[in-house]
């Protein structure tokens, strides 16, 4: 998830000392969206909380030494609903996004610990269903779910199951990822098309009168990442585009670097059926979570090479590149549209598609 | 968390290749309890999925070497109500449950991920006090909160806050721990007082009629049980009595090392204001959930060294023996009273507490 605190934290380092004031006095459902509400909620709760110890000694939060071998640790919450989607569910899902999370640590994952929140009244058979596709996964991706705990909750104080799983991995390729080091040059390759997670759940969802044909792209990134760092051990960074989807996390990278990302419209793969539907729903499928994605930065030397690897992957049949680095204007990502005119491509505002991950 | 994964699933073992059977069709709130519902649904469900990674590879389910490190790994939900309570908070409970979860293994605490389930409404201030009572509580015991994630949910599909956090700790001391290694004629310690914690949620809950100043016990046992490490490594097994209380831990024990362990009610230490609301309760304090409690069972030997090692530290200066471990009646817990009988004391059934941790 590009939305864990670590990235946030990194990203908005530069605050140091200026304390974020939240206008709202409540929570509310845009603070869950991976856009500027959830961005502001982690400045000025959690990182005026825990700043100190986290941004004052560890140069990537979410990475650790133990005895120089280097670890990264990540966690995720998932509340998607329905629990059974097109192309996946919320067990095989929560297993994928905290694989991806390591993946873009260049870790590899070793070891899962799971945590389950039950509603009261959730039919045991769906919860076997989940379990199964978590353990389906986990095998899958080699690795192991080695601890675990489930907590129930009375009706009405969840919705069926909440899981949150946390992910140790191995960085083991000498890599150097940061969004801070994206340069003026660098290329942006996404790895597929955008847009099926959010789509495919908002189908199942029932908030969209369409048949769609349209899967979840929940998928495991560690093998096909490796592939690429092993031939390109110089990427800058890798992101996950998953709530906000890929405009979102282009800003985090533009702001984060100081620099502009320009991004062809026309380059970003797209299925024609996604398109429809965002169409349908009135959103930009460049907000829309994926969940089997992954964006790369690198430097515009190995752009082929890179482009030409993802390709040799079954999950990176369709990357392209669709956008380069530029100087200014400095954080800000900028969308060239056909008719040769460009936007500000900002950062998800609200909520449009609540709980899809 | 008494009730993680690794443990009942090690408790189990035995029953490789029996698969167990859930009469219930949907979740119940005793699943939760920690006693004998969660254990079925555990074996079960996740048992039946997770059996062969787990089992098969790892002895202990929650620790792991890299590179001839020993690391241990746990995840624990807090789904605790009212989020506030005498003696602490859900954001001081959720850093020291999980720090305690990793002392039991011998580990000391390293690194915390923490996952944040919110519900729409939730008062920002709220949230601003629990977080601060994480980051003191993290602080105060030397740990850091490394990478951490939210997610929002809908009015009327959570309950304002549920946390989870997952630490990683580092087997220093050369320690052989499992709830396997128990033998006829070893001694049970406890380190205070019982009870506490699950008392003082349910006064803070309004459901007792009690002015009590009765305070939840939550603290971190991290440097305690250090203190003893260091001088009795041979401890055979530790174990915080939380949810199902010291009764279903004595339990787990007695059935996992196939012994019978005998308990002397007199000799277990208990505040009178404590035992005097449990009774109002109708709840055995044996059953009721500690946030702030070590059970040692320890070669006959270092009793003594280990009970007054134990009354050096703060938190334990009430340690006791209370009970001791005996060839048979094998896989069952006696308790002697006060009045020359005894009779059988039972794994926790059905959930007179729930959501307290």
């Amino acid at each position: 998830m590009s939305e864990g605190f670590s990235n946030v934290l990194r990203q908005i380092e530069k605050l140091k000392g200026k304390p974020v004031r939240l206008r709202e006095k409540t929570i509310t459902m845009a603070h869950g969206a991976g856009g500027k509400a959830t961005h502001n909620l982690i400045a000025a709760v959690f990182l005026e909380a825990f700043r100190n110890p986290i941004l004052e000694r560890l140069e990537d939060q979410a990475s650790f030494e133990i005895d120089s071998k280097k670890l990264a640790l990540t966690t995720d919450a998932f509340t998607v609903y329905p629990h059974f989607f097109p192309g996946g569910d919320i067990g095989c899902l929560s297993v994928h996004g905290t694989i991806n999370d390591l993946a873009t640590a260049g870790a590899r994952p070793l070891f899962l610990a799971a945590a389950f929140l039950l509603e009261e009244g959730l039919p045991i058979e769906d919860l076997q269903r989940i379990v199964a596709s978590m353990a389906e996964a986990a095998q899958k991706s080699n690795v192991q779910i080695v601890t675990g705990d489930t907590k129930t909750v009375q009706k009405g104080k969840g919705d069926g199951i909440y899981i949150v799983t946390t992910g140790i991995g191995i960085v083991e390729h000498s890599v150097n990822l940061s969004t801070k080091n994206v340069c003026p040059g660098d290329k942006v390759i996404l790895s597929g098309t955008v847009g099926e997670h959010g789509v495919a759940v908002m189908i199942a969802r029932g908030n969209l009168e369409l048949e769609g044909e349209i899967e979840s792209d929940t998928a495991p990134l560690w093998e096909m990442v490796d592939s690429v760092l092993k031939v390109c051990p110089q990427i800058r960074c890798m992101r996950d585009p998953t709530r906000g989807g890929v405009a979102t996390v282009l800003n985090e990278i533009a702001q984060s670097s100081q620099v502009c990302i320009r991004v062809y419209d026309e380059a970003v793969p797209i299925r024609p059926e996604v398109r429809g539907a965002c169409e349908i729903l009135g959103i930009d499928p460049l907000y829309v979570a994926n969940e089997g994605k992954m964006l790369f930065v690198v430097p515009p030397e190995d752009a082929d090479l890179v482009l030409t690897t993802l390709k040799q992957h079954p999950l990176g049949k369709e990357a392209a590149i669709i956008g380069q680095v530029e100087d200014e204007p400095k954080g800000i990502v900028l969308l060239e549209t056909g008719i040769g005119g460009s936007r500000v491509l900002d950062m998800l505002t609200g909520d449009p598609l609540p709980r899809i991950c």
